[in-house]
């Protein structure tokens, strides 16, 4: 499929519920940027495994996915007492949690949806189906309208023309809309501010080549692709007025682990005096998370590093792979923090501190 | 080709002029790591096509190629005069230093055979002839010496046990013996050093991968592969304790000009206060270059980006693509440039001046 020609890949939905409220379908992003195809997930295995093999992926999306999920599932038990409704939830729940470690959207949406029932445990097992039901549509449309925020909020960092580098896919394909990233880049885009993106490729998965290179060339956008190691060569160049990435989970002092190679990109960004922001819902803010270095970095499989995709080698049959699937940048290196309340600057355990006693007080 | 099983790779030349003194043979480095094959090459379009695919690659080997080349197509020039003997080479001379513009080791290699013509102008062309085939002989034992010598200086910066990260292949497969960055590790693997050693892979075309990964592991040393963006990671984890890389030309001021990631790794060994070393033959310092910003970085075609070996796309067609194949490191932050004379230590600018006012005078 060539995204030219494919405007309306960006129509597609990300994550969903089918009509019938039986499967949770998903676009199988393993598959861009050559098919767009949706997938209809039914079993716990079906679904953990879509999260794992990164059908779907991107915190924000796997955040619904799993709530979704869980929902079909926890419709699927076969109980009328709370009890027992509840110990087969949970084994749901772990199993789900199982799939990636390090972003924390993942708990964070399974944490939610087990409060549904604990909050309701002494209504009847099939209004706590309903409740689990509701709270799994409201998370995707909250959502979209903390994209949107945050987008509304990045776009006050940049101005029209400027270029933007983004490493991974922290877009539209990552959540529900506008991507939390590209954001800024969606809101400008529709307001004529003619950005010069950049995109990293992000080995060894190639998620900004097949991924954000895809939707933002569909949206008309006007995007070049790199290899993650040119990013000093178009910072040097003088090519880039800020970097907008992602995130999979924030530390209270504000350290971040994002996608491999985020803290590269940062480093190189302070050489040259770019500033660099992370663009975060406050649901990847994990307070039980003191530093970076607490946080668990998932590792992954040899043949993602030696194989491209799976069938040309191209290391030799027998080398030692490293293939850790994020880093953790310090928030030395981190200009901004961008939520969907606002810009949060260092020091950042504070600006934490003072954005979520204030949520509180709302 | 399983690398393991395949210790005599290692006993390959890379670049040989062959016995019937008909072609150059050169290792053809763009089917690594699955098959190792020789090919043998006749005509200038030959010479420099393989120069310009990279079927010979590294700037030592680039250097040793084009003298044998040079001296092939001189041979067949079919002259008695001296003026149109050389009228002929240099119109071959020219064309073959087309090939790439970055590494200095290509025009250098073909302005010393041209001085040989010209030192010897008085002489018959038929002896002329002779003296290049003596001088491209020469010219690749010299090399093998440097890059011993260069092995031997930068052992000194090392000690057994130590974690090495390399990036691109400055290896065998890039000079005629040892390499230049591989050089210490070689050494060190003869007397029992153990080192670690970490691999970038080296996007787009995986030389870290294909070719230093493979020449390392059928050496037997321990070798594990990283994709570009772990560099980072491996750095953090305290796994490095030095980097050692080579470098296509080194400006009079200590900028380095190599592969395009070089200097994001130098940037990221800065921060993380790993020594960044810089394995340089005094051939590749250009005192006709004053810095970095007055080297010609080459820019290669997009499709080595967006296909996988021209075979599997893993970008959106129509996608614009920036590619270029070498970035600019600056001296401050190298911490020693290893040469056949020694480790030079900044400012490069004296140090360099020092070398070669020493050398003259030897």
């Amino acid at each position: 499929m060539n995204a030219q020609q494919d405007k309306n890949i960006m129509e597609y939905e990300t994550v969903a519920l089918d009509d019938a409220d039986s499967a949770l379908v998903v676009l199988d992003q393993t598959k861009l940027p050559t098919t767009a195809e949706l997938i209809r997930l039914h079993t716990a295995q079906e679904i953990r495994d879509a999260i794992y093999l990164l059908k779907v992926r991107g915190a924000p999306a796997i955040g619904v996915a799993a709530a979704f999920g869980i929902y079909l599932l926890a419709k699927g038990i076969d109980a009328e007492d709370y009890d027992t409704f509840y110990r087969k939830f949970r084994a749901y729940k772990d199993y789900l949690n199982s799939a990636r470690p390090t972003a924390v959207n993942l708990s964070w949406a399974l944490n939610r949806m087990e409060r549904v029932c604990e909050d309701n445990r002494a209504l009847p097992v099939a209004e706590i189906k309903q409740r689990l039901k509701e709270t799994a549509v409201a998370m995707k449309e909250e959502d979209i309208r903390v994209c949107r925020a945050i987008g509304e909020h990045g776009l006050t960092l940049v101005k029209p023309g400027d270029g933007i580098l983004t490493h991974c896919n922290a877009g539209q394909l990552a959540a529900c809309r506008y991507g939390t990233a590209t954001a800024p880049i969606y809101l400008g885009q529709e307001r004529g501010y003619h950005f010069h993106v950049f995109a990293d490729e992000t080995r060894p998965l190639l998620q900004g080549a097949r991924l954000t290179a895809y939707e933002l060339l569909a949206a008309g956008v006007d995007v070049t692709l790199i290899c993650d190691n040119m990013c000093a060569s178009v910072m040097r160049n003088g090519q880039i007025n800020a970097v907008f990435v992602g995130c999979d989970r924030v530390a209270a002092n504000g350290d971040v682990a994002n996608k491999i190679g985020t803290s590269v990109v940062a480093t190189v960004a302070k050489r040259y005096n770019v500033p660099f922001y992370v663009c975060a819902p406050t649901s990847t803010i994990d307070r039980d998370t003191p530093t970076g270095a607490d946080i668990e970095i998932e590792q992954r499989p040899a043949h993602e590093v030696t194989d491209m995709w799976y069938e040309k080698p191209m290391a030799p049959a027998g080398v030692k792979v490293f293939n850790p699937a994020f880093d953790v940048t310090d928030s030395d290196l981190i200009t901004g923090i961008v939520t969907e309340y606002g810009v949060m600057r260092a020091p950042y355990t504070e600006a934490f501190k003072e954005l979520f006693r204030s949520r509180q007080s709302l």
